[in-house]
């Protein structure tokens, strides 16, 4: 299997990539990172990158940046990082992907556990989680050619250690569960799920 | 109480106006429609609408467009249109709103079934209700002074029969039991609530 994965050098994406590697072909992207680079905040940058990855069979995206900060002094601009980031990065990943993908492929997004079990200053993440959730379950049952989609919602991973003081109580969750979610959707057969690692 | 019902004309907020305004000071919102105008997708026009709404202890949110239309041709520009409205405008609505809104009041937003129950077509508002979700639960915690938020996610509604040919096997949902639950967010004294309608 041909298998794209956009945010391949992050603190997931490595251990995603490195797991997938052993029996697939991967095509690593990140804005400045990995094999093939891609901006997701920029349709543009979008289209152009699917013209040069051509033909694959899964596309995994660990990437999309939010707004962390405090509810009281959020604006319009800083909500809309989310927006353009995080949410439509993602989003138009799957709008442009529709087009390039092989038939039986899969898109797996990335939302996260703030959606329900939310923090203070993760406001701007809760919603852009939730709107990922609610997308793959609106856009599985109209993908063609048995493409799939899914979403996973991890919560704070271990190796994300700076972010623990803004996580009072949580326990931190493995990247293998983690790693093993992306596998389960990659390599599984389910459609229009959010696997849930907490 | 003074409550302020954006979207008081529709075919769900001139109920939730009927049923409130018997108890309560009511100040109807409309683009063009209402007591006093406001264009829900544009930031400048809520903070002037807020400016000349003076202070109020309760609004509610029944109003929010998305874009209805397959997932195969949808662009960018088509799921910006839920973005700017049913999305932005209410986290706007919220964000700028926090600053004008009485101690101990409310928000009540509005999202949908579609979030977790999807339809052909509308991929874009499970989007927005899923964000719409979100940010209820993030909000929640952050906002001060006691003030509360919440969201209806109601079905199709018995009064909107253009939308059944979309919504097979779905049950149109009375108009009766949505307006209560607006009654109970802006009544009661829960917060970070999605009360379903379904
Ligand atoms: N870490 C956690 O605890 C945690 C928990 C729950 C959910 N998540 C979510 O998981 C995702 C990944 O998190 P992470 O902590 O692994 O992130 P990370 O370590 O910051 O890695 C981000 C990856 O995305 C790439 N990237 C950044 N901006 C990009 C852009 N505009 N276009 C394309 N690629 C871009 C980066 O490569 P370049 O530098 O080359 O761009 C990098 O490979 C995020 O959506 C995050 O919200 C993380
Ligand atoms: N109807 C359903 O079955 C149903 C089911 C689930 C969820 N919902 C959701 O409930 C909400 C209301 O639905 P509805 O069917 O009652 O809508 P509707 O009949 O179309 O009414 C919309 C209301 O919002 C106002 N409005 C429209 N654009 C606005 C803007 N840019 N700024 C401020 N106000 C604006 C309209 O007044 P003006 O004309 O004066 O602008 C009108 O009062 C929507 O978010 C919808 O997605 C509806």
């Amino acid at each position: 299997m041909k298998i794209i994965i956009v945010g391949a050098t992050g603190t997931i994406g490595k251990h995603v990539s490195a797991a997938l590697q052993k029996d697939h072909e991967i095509l690593k992207a990140g804005s400045k990172s990995g094999d093939l680079q891609v901006d997701i905040s920029s349709p543009e940058s979008i289209e152009n990158f699917y013209k040069h990855a051509r033909e694959f069979d899964a596309l995994v995206c660990v990437s999309g940046d939010g707004h962390f900060g405090p509810l009281s002094g959020m604006t319009d601009a800083d909500f809309k990082v989310g927006v353009n980031s995080k949410l439509m990065g993602q989003v138009n990943l799957v709008l442009i992907g529709q087009h390039y993908i092989n038939s039986k492929g899969s898109f797996t997004l990335t939302s996260g556990s703030l959606a329900e079990d939310p923090v203070l200053l993760g406001a701007n993440l809760s919603t852009m989680n939730g709107a990922i959730n609610g997308f793959v379950h609106g856009a599985a049952i109209e993908l063609e050619n048995g493409v799939r989609i899914n979403a996973v919602a991890p919560g704070v991973v271990e190796e994300s250690p700076v972010y623990f003081p803004f996580f009072p109580g949580h326990i931190p969750v493995s990247m293998n569960r983690v790693t093993q979610a992306y596998i389960k959707s990659v390599l599984g057969a389910q459609t229009g799920q959010v696997f849930k690692v907490i």
